[in-house]
Protein backbone atom coordinates (compact mmCIF):
# COMPACT_ATOMS: atom_id res chain seq x y z
CA UNK A 1 0.00 0.00 0.00
CA UNK A 2 1.43 3.63 -0.72
CA UNK A 3 1.42 6.17 1.49
CA UNK A 4 -0.12 9.23 1.95
CA UNK A 5 -3.13 11.16 2.86
CA UNK A 6 -6.67 9.88 1.89
CA UNK A 7 -9.75 12.13 2.32
CA UNK A 8 -12.80 10.18 3.32
CA UNK A 9 -14.69 11.40 0.04
CA UNK A 10 -11.75 9.06 -1.86
CA UNK A 11 -11.93 6.37 0.60
CA UNK A 12 -15.73 5.86 0.49
CA UNK A 13 -15.09 5.58 -3.79
CA UNK A 14 -12.45 2.82 -3.59
CA UNK A 15 -15.11 0.48 -2.82
CA UNK A 16 -17.29 1.11 -5.16
CA UNK A 17 -14.49 1.00 -7.75
CA UNK A 18 -13.73 -2.32 -6.29
CA UNK A 19 -17.35 -3.10 -7.52
CA UNK A 20 -17.91 -1.92 -10.89
CA UNK A 21 -14.18 -3.56 -11.33
CA UNK A 22 -15.36 -7.32 -10.37
CA UNK A 23 -18.56 -7.13 -12.65
CA UNK A 24 -16.41 -6.09 -15.03
CA UNK A 25 -14.05 -9.15 -14.41
CA UNK A 26 -17.20 -11.16 -14.21
CA UNK A 27 -18.35 -10.44 -17.58
CA UNK A 28 -14.78 -11.21 -19.33
CA UNK A 29 -12.93 -7.91 -19.77
CA UNK A 30 -9.78 -7.44 -18.86
CA UNK A 31 -8.71 -4.12 -19.55
CA UNK A 32 -10.71 -0.55 -18.76
CA UNK A 33 -9.70 3.17 -19.30
CA UNK A 34 -10.21 5.58 -16.57
CA UNK A 35 -12.71 7.89 -18.59
CA UNK A 36 -14.56 4.32 -19.05
CA UNK A 37 -14.56 4.07 -14.95
CA UNK A 38 -15.55 7.69 -14.98
CA UNK A 39 -18.65 7.76 -17.19
CA UNK A 40 -19.80 4.64 -15.21
CA UNK A 41 -19.62 6.01 -11.82
CA UNK A 42 -20.18 9.33 -12.72
CA UNK A 43 -16.53 10.82 -11.36
CA UNK A 44 -14.26 12.81 -13.59
CA UNK A 45 -11.76 10.83 -15.23
CA UNK A 46 -9.00 12.90 -13.51
CA UNK A 47 -10.21 12.14 -10.57
CA UNK A 48 -10.69 8.39 -11.79
CA UNK A 49 -6.72 8.26 -12.36
CA UNK A 50 -5.30 10.16 -9.51
CA UNK A 51 -7.73 7.82 -6.82
CA UNK A 52 -6.37 4.28 -9.22
CA UNK A 53 -2.71 6.10 -8.89
CA UNK A 54 -2.76 6.41 -5.32
CA UNK A 55 -3.02 2.85 -4.28
CA UNK A 56 -1.80 1.03 -7.15
CA UNK A 57 1.99 1.14 -9.30
CA UNK A 58 0.54 -0.08 -12.22
CA UNK A 59 0.63 2.33 -15.25
CA UNK A 60 -2.19 2.10 -17.39
CA UNK A 61 -1.37 0.63 -21.08
CA UNK A 62 -1.69 3.24 -24.18
CA UNK A 63 -4.93 2.07 -26.00
CA UNK A 64 -5.43 -1.15 -23.81
CA UNK A 65 -5.79 1.05 -20.23
CA UNK A 66 -5.58 -1.04 -16.81
CA UNK A 67 -5.41 -4.50 -16.24
CA UNK A 68 -8.95 -5.13 -14.54
CA UNK A 69 -7.42 -7.92 -12.21
CA UNK A 70 -4.22 -6.07 -11.10
CA UNK A 71 -6.86 -3.25 -10.16
CA UNK A 72 -9.30 -5.81 -7.95
CA UNK A 73 -5.46 -7.15 -6.82
CA UNK A 74 -4.84 -3.57 -5.42
CA UNK A 75 -7.77 -2.45 -4.66
CA UNK A 76 -8.69 -5.86 -2.01
CA UNK A 77 -4.96 -5.57 -1.02
CA UNK A 78 -5.53 -1.54 0.06
CA UNK A 79 -9.07 -2.24 1.75
CA UNK A 80 -7.72 -4.50 3.72
CA UNK A 81 -10.49 -7.78 2.22
CA UNK A 82 -7.86 -9.88 2.56
CA UNK A 83 -6.76 -9.73 6.64
CA UNK A 84 -8.71 -10.38 9.14
CA UNK A 85 -9.90 -7.51 11.09
CA UNK A 86 -12.18 -9.21 14.47
CA UNK A 87 -14.51 -6.57 15.39
CA UNK A 88 -17.86 -7.23 17.82
CA UNK A 89 -21.35 -5.91 17.34
CA UNK A 90 -23.73 -4.31 20.31
CA UNK A 91 -27.60 -4.72 20.10
CA UNK A 92 -28.54 -7.67 18.73
CA UNK A 93 -31.95 -5.87 17.72
CA UNK A 94 -33.29 -6.02 13.89
CA UNK A 95 -30.50 -3.67 12.35
CA UNK A 96 -28.07 -5.57 14.42
CA UNK A 97 -29.43 -9.41 13.62
CA UNK A 98 -29.15 -8.04 9.74
CA UNK A 99 -25.77 -6.96 10.02
CA UNK A 100 -24.67 -10.15 11.50
CA UNK A 101 -26.60 -11.68 8.71
CA UNK A 102 -24.78 -9.40 5.95
CA UNK A 103 -22.65 -12.29 3.97
CA UNK A 104 -20.45 -9.56 2.24
CA UNK A 105 -18.63 -8.42 5.62
CA UNK A 106 -16.58 -11.06 5.32
CA UNK A 107 -15.17 -10.71 2.13
CA UNK A 108 -14.56 -6.84 3.42
CA UNK A 109 -12.39 -8.32 5.86
CA UNK A 110 -14.57 -7.95 8.50
CA UNK A 111 -15.19 -10.69 11.32
CA UNK A 112 -17.55 -10.26 14.12
CA UNK A 113 -16.32 -12.44 16.44
CA UNK A 114 -19.27 -11.95 19.18
CA UNK A 115 -22.22 -10.29 19.47
CA UNK A 116 -23.49 -8.39 23.33
CA UNK A 117 -27.26 -7.72 24.33
CA UNK A 118 -28.68 -7.04 27.73
CA UNK A 119 -32.19 -9.00 26.33
CA UNK A 120 -32.02 -12.50 28.35
CA UNK A 121 -34.04 -13.56 24.92
CA UNK A 122 -31.25 -13.36 22.79
CA UNK A 123 -28.46 -14.12 25.09
CA UNK A 124 -26.81 -17.52 24.72
CA UNK A 125 -28.21 -17.49 20.59
CA UNK A 126 -26.32 -18.14 17.93
CA UNK A 127 -27.74 -14.98 15.21
CA UNK A 128 -26.09 -15.93 11.74
CA UNK A 129 -23.24 -17.50 12.75
CA UNK A 130 -22.30 -15.53 15.84
CA UNK A 131 -22.94 -16.12 19.45
CA UNK A 132 -24.78 -13.15 21.39
CA UNK A 133 -23.12 -12.60 24.73
CA UNK A 134 -24.33 -10.66 28.35
CA UNK A 135 -23.14 -7.10 27.78
CA UNK A 136 -21.46 -7.72 31.45
CA UNK A 137 -18.93 -10.09 29.33
CA UNK A 138 -17.43 -7.67 27.30
CA UNK A 139 -15.04 -6.09 29.19
CA UNK A 140 -13.55 -9.21 29.71
CA UNK A 141 -14.06 -11.20 26.51
CA UNK A 142 -12.78 -8.33 24.19
CA UNK A 143 -8.97 -8.81 24.66
CA UNK A 144 -8.89 -12.01 23.76
CA UNK A 145 -11.12 -11.66 20.91
CA UNK A 146 -8.37 -9.09 19.67
CA UNK A 147 -11.37 -6.88 18.48
CA UNK A 148 -10.18 -3.57 17.74
CA UNK A 149 -13.50 -2.40 16.21
CA UNK A 150 -17.21 -2.16 17.90
CA UNK A 151 -20.12 -1.62 15.50
CA UNK A 152 -23.10 -0.49 17.62
CA UNK A 153 -26.97 -1.28 16.77
CA UNK A 154 -28.61 -0.04 20.19
CA UNK A 155 -31.01 2.19 20.59
CA UNK A 156 -29.87 6.27 20.41
CA UNK A 157 -30.66 6.04 24.42
CA UNK A 158 -28.41 3.61 25.30
CA UNK A 159 -25.28 3.76 22.63
CA UNK A 160 -23.09 6.50 24.37
CA UNK A 161 -22.64 4.41 27.25
CA UNK A 162 -22.13 1.26 25.03
CA UNK A 163 -19.99 3.09 23.46
CA UNK A 164 -17.82 4.28 26.73
CA UNK A 165 -17.79 0.69 27.47
CA UNK A 166 -16.45 -0.73 24.00
CA UNK A 167 -13.36 1.35 24.45
CA UNK A 168 -13.12 0.62 27.81
CA UNK A 169 -12.71 -2.91 27.08
CA UNK A 170 -10.11 -2.15 24.12
CA UNK A 171 -11.72 -1.15 20.85
CA UNK A 172 -10.14 1.74 18.76
CA UNK A 173 -12.68 2.16 16.62
CA UNK A 174 -16.34 2.77 16.78
CA UNK A 175 -18.72 1.90 13.84
CA UNK A 176 -21.88 3.32 15.14
CA UNK A 177 -25.81 2.84 13.66
CA UNK A 178 -27.39 4.23 16.37
CA UNK A 179 -29.36 7.64 15.05
CA UNK A 180 -27.26 9.99 17.69
CA UNK A 181 -24.22 12.10 17.55
CA UNK A 182 -21.66 10.00 19.77
CA UNK A 183 -18.57 11.86 21.70
CA UNK A 184 -15.15 9.82 22.21
CA UNK A 185 -11.69 10.55 23.09
CA UNK A 186 -9.57 11.96 20.05
CA UNK A 187 -7.71 8.66 20.18
CA UNK A 188 -10.81 6.96 18.96
CA UNK A 189 -11.96 6.63 15.34
CA UNK A 190 -15.04 7.39 15.20
CA UNK A 191 -17.59 6.58 12.04
CA UNK A 192 -21.59 6.90 11.65
CA UNK A 193 -24.07 5.46 9.28
CA UNK A 194 -27.11 7.81 10.35
CA UNK A 195 -30.26 6.98 8.39
CA UNK A 196 -32.13 9.98 9.42
CA UNK A 197 -29.12 12.03 7.74
CA UNK A 198 -29.31 10.28 4.87
CA UNK A 199 -33.37 10.46 4.52
CA UNK A 200 -33.51 13.86 5.29
CA UNK A 201 -31.15 14.69 2.69
CA UNK A 202 -33.34 12.47 0.30
CA UNK A 203 -36.78 14.00 1.41
CA UNK A 204 -35.42 17.46 1.38
CA UNK A 205 -34.67 17.12 -2.30
CA UNK A 206 -37.55 15.02 -3.57
CA UNK A 207 -39.54 18.00 -2.11
CA UNK A 208 -37.42 20.58 -4.44
CA UNK A 209 -38.26 18.73 -7.39
CA UNK A 210 -41.96 18.01 -6.38
CA UNK A 211 -42.85 21.65 -5.66
CA UNK B 1 -39.84 26.65 6.13
CA UNK B 2 -37.59 29.29 4.66
CA UNK B 3 -36.25 29.20 1.60
CA UNK B 4 -32.67 29.21 0.49
CA UNK B 5 -30.25 26.08 -1.05
CA UNK B 6 -29.02 23.47 1.51
CA UNK B 7 -25.70 21.47 0.90
CA UNK B 8 -26.08 17.74 2.05
CA UNK B 9 -23.56 18.35 4.95
CA UNK B 10 -26.59 20.50 6.29
CA UNK B 11 -28.91 18.97 5.71
CA UNK B 12 -27.14 15.53 7.31
CA UNK B 13 -26.89 17.91 10.50
CA UNK B 14 -30.57 18.65 11.08
CA UNK B 15 -31.84 15.56 12.12
CA UNK B 16 -28.57 15.40 14.43
CA UNK B 17 -29.83 18.32 15.72
CA UNK B 18 -33.24 17.52 16.64
CA UNK B 19 -32.22 14.00 18.46
CA UNK B 20 -29.83 15.67 20.66
CA UNK B 21 -33.04 18.58 21.27
CA UNK B 22 -35.54 16.06 21.94
CA UNK B 23 -33.22 14.40 24.77
CA UNK B 24 -32.84 17.53 26.45
CA UNK B 25 -36.22 18.53 26.74
CA UNK B 26 -37.02 14.80 28.11
CA UNK B 27 -34.79 15.66 30.88
CA UNK B 28 -36.55 18.90 31.16
CA UNK B 29 -34.45 21.32 29.72
CA UNK B 30 -36.62 24.59 27.96
CA UNK B 31 -34.10 26.84 26.59
CA UNK B 32 -30.29 25.69 25.26
CA UNK B 33 -27.40 28.16 23.62
CA UNK B 34 -25.77 27.52 20.14
CA UNK B 35 -22.69 27.25 21.57
CA UNK B 36 -23.26 24.50 24.01
CA UNK B 37 -25.19 23.19 20.78
CA UNK B 38 -22.04 22.96 18.97
CA UNK B 39 -20.12 22.11 22.41
CA UNK B 40 -22.08 18.65 22.43
CA UNK B 41 -22.05 17.79 18.81
CA UNK B 42 -18.81 18.80 17.76
CA UNK B 43 -19.89 21.97 15.44
CA UNK B 44 -18.57 25.59 15.39
CA UNK B 45 -21.27 27.85 17.33
CA UNK B 46 -21.10 29.60 14.02
CA UNK B 47 -22.47 27.24 12.32
CA UNK B 48 -25.17 26.18 14.62
CA UNK B 49 -26.47 29.42 14.51
CA UNK B 50 -25.95 29.57 10.34
CA UNK B 51 -28.08 25.80 10.41
CA UNK B 52 -30.68 27.35 12.83
CA UNK B 53 -31.30 30.58 11.45
CA UNK B 54 -32.01 28.53 8.15
CA UNK B 55 -35.05 27.08 9.40
CA UNK B 56 -36.80 28.97 12.11
CA UNK B 57 -37.60 32.93 12.24
CA UNK B 58 -37.19 32.67 16.25
CA UNK B 59 -34.68 34.51 17.77
CA UNK B 60 -32.57 33.48 21.03
CA UNK B 61 -33.42 35.33 23.93
CA UNK B 62 -30.01 36.92 25.59
CA UNK B 63 -28.81 35.02 28.81
CA UNK B 64 -31.89 32.14 27.95
CA UNK B 65 -30.80 30.97 24.45
CA UNK B 66 -33.42 29.28 22.25
CA UNK B 67 -36.70 27.82 23.49
CA UNK B 68 -36.43 24.17 22.97
CA UNK B 69 -39.54 23.08 21.97
CA UNK B 70 -39.31 26.00 19.19
CA UNK B 71 -36.35 24.73 17.69
CA UNK B 72 -38.00 20.72 17.92
CA UNK B 73 -41.29 22.43 15.83
CA UNK B 74 -39.08 24.29 13.36
CA UNK B 75 -36.67 21.22 12.87
CA UNK B 76 -39.54 19.07 12.82
CA UNK B 77 -41.63 21.12 9.87
CA UNK B 78 -38.36 21.26 8.06
CA UNK B 79 -37.31 17.82 8.07
CA UNK B 80 -41.26 16.58 7.08
CA UNK B 81 -41.67 14.80 10.00
CA UNK B 82 -45.04 15.26 10.57
CA UNK B 83 -45.92 14.79 6.94
CA UNK B 84 -46.94 11.31 5.69
CA UNK B 85 -44.24 10.20 2.69
CA UNK B 86 -45.51 6.98 1.05
CA UNK B 87 -42.92 4.43 0.35
CA UNK B 88 -41.97 0.95 -1.20
CA UNK B 89 -38.91 -1.26 -1.03
CA UNK B 90 -37.79 -3.99 -2.44
CA UNK B 91 -35.87 -6.78 -1.74
CA UNK B 92 -36.99 -8.03 1.63
CA UNK B 93 -34.14 -10.05 2.55
CA UNK B 94 -32.00 -9.22 5.79
CA UNK B 95 -31.61 -5.75 5.55
CA UNK B 96 -34.95 -4.64 3.66
CA UNK B 97 -36.85 -6.55 6.63
CA UNK B 98 -34.70 -4.96 9.60
CA UNK B 99 -35.80 -1.78 7.94
CA UNK B 100 -39.68 -2.61 7.84
CA UNK B 101 -39.36 -3.58 11.25
CA UNK B 102 -37.18 0.23 11.87
CA UNK B 103 -39.74 2.14 14.30
CA UNK B 104 -38.08 5.71 14.42
CA UNK B 105 -39.39 5.83 10.20
CA UNK B 106 -43.06 6.28 11.36
CA UNK B 107 -41.79 8.99 13.55
CA UNK B 108 -39.55 10.83 10.71
CA UNK B 109 -42.84 10.58 8.28
CA UNK B 110 -41.57 7.99 6.38
CA UNK B 111 -44.34 5.60 5.39
CA UNK B 112 -43.51 1.80 3.91
CA UNK B 113 -46.59 0.94 2.14
CA UNK B 114 -45.65 -2.19 0.63
CA UNK B 115 -42.67 -4.56 -0.08
CA UNK B 116 -41.44 -6.58 -2.83
CA UNK B 117 -39.68 -9.20 -4.02
CA UNK B 118 -39.08 -12.19 -5.97
CA UNK B 119 -39.10 -15.21 -3.30
CA UNK B 120 -42.06 -17.20 -2.75
CA UNK B 121 -41.36 -17.70 0.61
CA UNK B 122 -41.37 -14.13 1.47
CA UNK B 123 -44.76 -12.72 -0.67
CA UNK B 124 -47.70 -13.04 0.81
CA UNK B 125 -45.94 -12.43 3.93
CA UNK B 126 -46.22 -9.52 6.62
CA UNK B 127 -43.03 -8.41 7.78
CA UNK B 128 -43.28 -6.01 10.70
CA UNK B 129 -46.70 -4.06 9.51
CA UNK B 130 -45.53 -4.33 5.47
CA UNK B 131 -47.20 -6.95 3.27
CA UNK B 132 -44.91 -8.32 0.52
CA UNK B 133 -45.96 -8.31 -3.13
CA UNK B 134 -44.34 -10.17 -6.23
CA UNK B 135 -41.91 -7.71 -7.97
CA UNK B 136 -43.82 -7.95 -10.78
CA UNK B 137 -46.74 -6.00 -9.55
CA UNK B 138 -44.89 -3.17 -8.79
CA UNK B 139 -46.02 -1.37 -11.66
CA UNK B 140 -49.25 -1.55 -11.02
CA UNK B 141 -49.40 -0.94 -7.18
CA UNK B 142 -47.36 2.03 -7.12
CA UNK B 143 -49.21 5.09 -8.58
CA UNK B 144 -52.29 3.79 -6.49
CA UNK B 145 -49.78 4.37 -3.23
CA UNK B 146 -48.65 7.68 -4.64
CA UNK B 147 -45.34 6.01 -3.32
CA UNK B 148 -42.60 8.61 -4.64
CA UNK B 149 -39.92 6.94 -2.65
CA UNK B 150 -38.19 3.44 -3.21
CA UNK B 151 -35.43 1.99 -1.00
CA UNK B 152 -33.40 -0.57 -2.68
CA UNK B 153 -32.34 -3.39 -0.30
CA UNK B 154 -31.73 -6.01 -3.24
CA UNK B 155 -28.24 -7.98 -4.06
CA UNK B 156 -25.91 -5.40 -5.93
CA UNK B 157 -26.48 -7.38 -9.30
CA UNK B 158 -30.13 -6.63 -9.29
CA UNK B 159 -30.26 -3.10 -7.85
CA UNK B 160 -29.92 -0.68 -11.07
CA UNK B 161 -33.28 -3.61 -12.67
CA UNK B 162 -35.19 -2.91 -10.01
CA UNK B 163 -34.33 1.01 -9.82
CA UNK B 164 -35.43 1.24 -13.70
CA UNK B 165 -38.24 -0.44 -12.87
CA UNK B 166 -39.21 1.56 -9.53
CA UNK B 167 -38.76 4.79 -11.65
CA UNK B 168 -40.96 3.47 -14.27
CA UNK B 169 -43.31 2.88 -12.07
CA UNK B 170 -43.62 6.29 -10.65
CA UNK B 171 -41.02 6.85 -7.93
CA UNK B 172 -39.26 10.04 -7.67
CA UNK B 173 -36.46 9.45 -5.55
CA UNK B 174 -34.55 6.08 -4.98
CA UNK B 175 -32.65 5.28 -1.45
CA UNK B 176 -30.34 2.79 -2.08
CA UNK B 177 -28.72 0.13 0.54
CA UNK B 178 -27.22 -1.69 -2.38
CA UNK B 179 -23.46 -2.17 -2.63
CA UNK B 180 -23.30 -0.09 -6.02
CA UNK B 181 -23.30 2.77 -7.41
CA UNK B 182 -26.91 3.25 -9.59
CA UNK B 183 -27.05 5.49 -12.54
CA UNK B 184 -30.60 7.15 -13.27
CA UNK B 185 -31.91 9.85 -14.83
CA UNK B 186 -30.98 13.60 -13.57
CA UNK B 187 -34.88 14.61 -12.82
CA UNK B 188 -34.59 11.12 -10.41
CA UNK B 189 -33.17 11.82 -6.41
CA UNK B 190 -30.73 8.91 -5.39
CA UNK B 191 -29.33 8.91 -2.13
CA UNK B 192 -27.16 5.89 -1.84
CA UNK B 193 -26.44 3.98 1.77
CA UNK B 194 -23.05 2.62 0.94
CA UNK B 195 -21.65 0.07 3.98
CA UNK B 196 -18.62 -0.81 2.05
CA UNK B 197 -17.90 2.65 1.74
CA UNK B 198 -18.18 3.74 5.18
CA UNK B 199 -16.06 0.75 6.64
CA UNK B 200 -13.42 1.54 4.26
CA UNK B 201 -12.79 4.74 6.09
CA UNK B 202 -13.50 3.05 9.27
CA UNK B 203 -10.74 0.71 8.45
CA UNK B 204 -8.13 2.68 6.89
CA UNK B 205 -8.12 5.07 9.49
CA UNK B 206 -7.93 2.47 12.30
CA UNK B 207 -4.71 0.95 10.75
CA UNK B 208 -3.29 4.59 10.45
CA UNK B 209 -4.00 4.69 14.51
CA UNK B 210 -2.55 1.41 14.56
CA UNK B 211 0.86 1.58 12.49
Amino acid sequence: MKEGKFSKNQLRRYPIYLKFLSNLKEQGVEYVSSPLIGEELGYSQEQVRKDLQAISDEEGRPKKGRSVSQLIDSLESFLGYRENNPAILIGAGHLGSALLRYPAFSSMGLMIKAAFDVDPNKIGEMIGETHVYPLDDMERLVPGLCAKIAIICTPASVAQEVANLAVKAGCRAIWSFAPIHLSLPDSVILEEVNLASSLAVLSHRLDSLLD
